[in-house]
């Protein structure tokens, strides 16, 4: 099946996919059946004059490639040269139906998503009609188990921030009681001192990335880079296990791992005096840090010790939420007995904000968790026709389909290429799949090859690649991916 | 022309707009001539009843009503209800252009906005072929004097961290000069430790807010309610002027005022050791904080103690900013020989960030100033259309002119209510006008005696309320409005 050989042609005849069973067929019945590539390279000409207008007036030095997104279709994106690549990143694992879908779309030129634009209200303050049928039909009906409130923000670093404001104010509460703010309290919040302004911490575990504003870079431990020169909060971090691969040749081995690092997690709660961390915060796969996953066991662990210190769990699940791990919420891979107290998310729902249930993690008086918008209708339009058209086309199962066979066949192609690749993780895990490369540079070399084969593919940590596709990413555009991972790996 | 009466009744023969000079009869030709109240208070029983289904799922505390935003038109703002009330809060101050406004429906409307939405990118990686041209045109076009660059983001709180994030990075790049990152930076940054994380801060003022997120809020100082638990950093605060009104009537007193906050400053920034201060942040008028103006040869004095300390200068137009202050950017006012090293916006715009001339506020390294999302197109899409109107109707000059009439009016008003309302001030500065009340009480009950006579108004401050209408608030709109107030005032 995999045919090694040049993606620069125009499209070829590739086997047209059963329409029947294609939700991206009917979706997008002109989705290309291959990447196209017209210029020799990516970005092509178009694209690098264009970046040098943009980067007059705005810092693009990250950039790819300059996208059409008029041209992008399904999984497949679009640059500004005419080049069509199969999409494997998405916008930093933020598309979660394909671009230019015909729902959403439906759902931007609705006359509910023109009012939202023009009349942005201050939430909180006038709420619209609508926003609670909104909310509950998108966001809460995909809340998850455990869980049945919501806070809207505008980005998983607010998302994050916000679950954590709230729990800062429960922790304290719980402390004060039904009494109320003492006058020191008042007096010394106002100088950023204590009591008023507490010593409390969030415990982050190493590798873990929250997001980079002040409070959410304290908790962000990925890289150096995301963090040099910025002011930090002195809050403690706890290891996150270092799994071996395969797993099922390292059974013991992670096993002691796991038990080490909550271990050591317990060891580090223990030196803070009680209540002094307020939460945890802790990814199901660390994404940003290299795709780190830890057995159901290793949470259901953290669990246990949370709950035993009094501490809350902030689930961060803006990476790894909606859809794309085999269940609709990662977390829910570990059959908690106790849910988490607090889930986060964010990009595949546009939408962000965090979902909690105990009402006391409102806090008591109103104006605390506050600020002018209190989210945005128009993303939560957005999010509620994402969330009934994963419902509506059972995405969560067909992508969990999608994932367990691309493992499979990464696994037996893995297997031809021991030099270069390794680790192959996310069994089990639908689509959200990663491995590592012998080294940084051999993981940017690969990433490259790829893109010059017309697949758009990210990479994660230092040396790991991740595959972050939408949830219409089907077995034909698996197999279009699979022979272009195979050419660049013989290519390496 | 001030008739006290009740405004219960529908719709009345109000004089009419002169078409010819208004730019609302052209925007809104079914705009309400008045306010038209139907129920007996505001919130009625239609808002009472939605806000109780939307609070089991929403923190909706600080809510004023529920709104009907289809309904909503121009200057008005209808709630769920059917009453319809002049609107001179817009939002907390985010409405630019009325609601309902045509020139943003045909924007919302636009296949740039439906791509923008529902192919949402991650700008700085996979920035879209038009986004250039749409920053040139609007965000870039309405760029203070002085400042030829913009970095996005969503919100005001993180338009202030972001511009934090970037003084941090140059004043370390500067003290570091061409120097790699050391070893210890490397490793002291991922323990949140100093040398990587260092001790440096952000100066803000007594009673100035610049959001509520973690470093955002350590530079608020507004009020208790707003800090309270949430662990801050020492970071120091310096006086800002508390003016003394009417200005002509104390000039001596202000410019001593002023002069003692300079020195007080000054004397702040020599207790921290030199280039530890990174930067100060400061709003021309203390919006939250109680709408608390200074002259501009008090932000004349700070620009040169920041350039003579070599501390950048953050100027906070969040609220001021897009055209009310009668200027497009309030600091305009202040003729600054040395213009603001950055400038924050959000509300009007729709659209946040901040702009900059700079290079060297562009960290020298990628990946540094950056998140998944980098703003938001179809908010800059917003934007480009706001500062279009405004500039197209003239929109500043006209606002500045009914502000004049609107102070002349007030003046005189105020003269017949001085135990019930003084300290009027905002004069030669728009409609971005305030006054302050007898006590906390006195002010609520005038902002409750305004709402039952149709118009919608908020508080600052303690006891203070303040006039944030759109920029087409017209003179109509303005009798109206001080027709409501003459007759509250009485009936205090």
């Amino acid at each position: 099946m995999l045919r090694p050989r040049g993606f620069t042609a125009l499209p070829r005849a590739w086997p047209s996919r059963a329409a029947s069973s294609s939700v991206a067929a009917a979706y997008y019945p002109s989705e290309p059946v291959a990447p196209s590539l017209v210029t020799a390279s990516v970005p092509g000409p178009k694209s690098i004059e264009l970046n040098q207008h943009l980067g007059a007036v705005f810092d693009n030095r990250a950039s790819y490639f300059v996208t059409d997104y008029g041209r992008s279709v399904g999984n497949y994106i679009s640059d500004a040269d005419g080049n069509q690549l199969l999409d494997v990143y998405c916008q930093i694992s933020s598309i979660a139906l394909g671009y230019n879908n015909p729902a959403l779309l439906a759902t931007a030129a609705s006359p509910q998503m023109a009012s939202a634009l023009v009349n942005r209200p201050a939430l909180a303050c006038f709420p619209p009609a609508d926003y609670g049928r909104i909310l509950q039909d998108g966001l809460l009906a995909a809340a998850p188990p455990g869980t049945n409130k919501v806070w809207t923000a505008l980005s998983g670093s607010c998302a994050n921030e916000t679950a954590y404001k709230a729990a800062f104010m429960y922790q304290a509460a719980r402390r004060r009681g039904s009494l109320d703010f003492t006058d020191e309290e008042l007096t010394s919040a106002m100088e950023n001192q204590p009591p008023g302004a507490p010593d409390r911490a969030i415990l982050s575990f190493d590798k873990g990335f929250h997001g980079r504003l002040f409070g959410s870079l304290s908790t962000t431990r990925s890289k150096p880079i995301h963090k040099l020169d910025i002011p930090a909060f002195n809050w403690p971090k706890a290891p996150f296990p270092a799994l071996q691969y395969p797993l099922a040749e390292h059974v013991r081995e992670n096993a002691e791992e796991e038990a080490r690092c909550l271990a050591e997690f317990e060891r580090i709660v223990r030196l803070h005096p009680p209540h002094s961390i307020a939460a945890i915060v802790v990814e199901p796969v660390q994404a940003e840090g290299g795709d780190n996953h830890a057995s159901p066991a290793f949470f259901q662990g953290l669990r246990a010790l949370t709950l035993e210190h009094d501490i809350l769990m902030i689930v961060d699940e803006v990476q790894t939420g909606v859809g794309a791990c085999g269940k609709f919420w990662a977390h829910e891979h570990w059959d908690l007995a106790v849910p988490p107290d607090m889930v986060t998310f964010s990009k595949k729902f546009q939408a962000a904000g965090f979902y909690f249930s105990d009402p006391a993690l409102q806090p008591a008086q109103p104006y605390r968790q506050f600020n002018t918008w209190c989210g945005d209708p128009s993303k939560a339009l957005l999010a509620r026709t994402i969330y009934q058209e994963i419902t509506r086309h059972d995405l969560v199962a067909r992508t969990a389909q999608v994932g367990a066979y691309l493992y499979g066949q990464m696994e037996q192609m893995f297997a031809r290429h021991p030099a270069a690749v390794h680790s192959l993780r996310g069994e089990n895990f639908g689509t959200f799949i990663a491995w590592s490369c012998e080294n940084p540079a051999k993981r940017n070399e690969l990433l490259m090859r790829m893109r010059s084969v017309g697949v758009n593919i990210g990479g994660c940590g230092n040396h790991s690649v991740r595959l972050r596709p939408s949830l219409v990413f089907e077995r034909a555009h698996a197999d279009v991916f699979l022979e272009a991972l195979e050419y660049s790996l013989r290519a390496l």
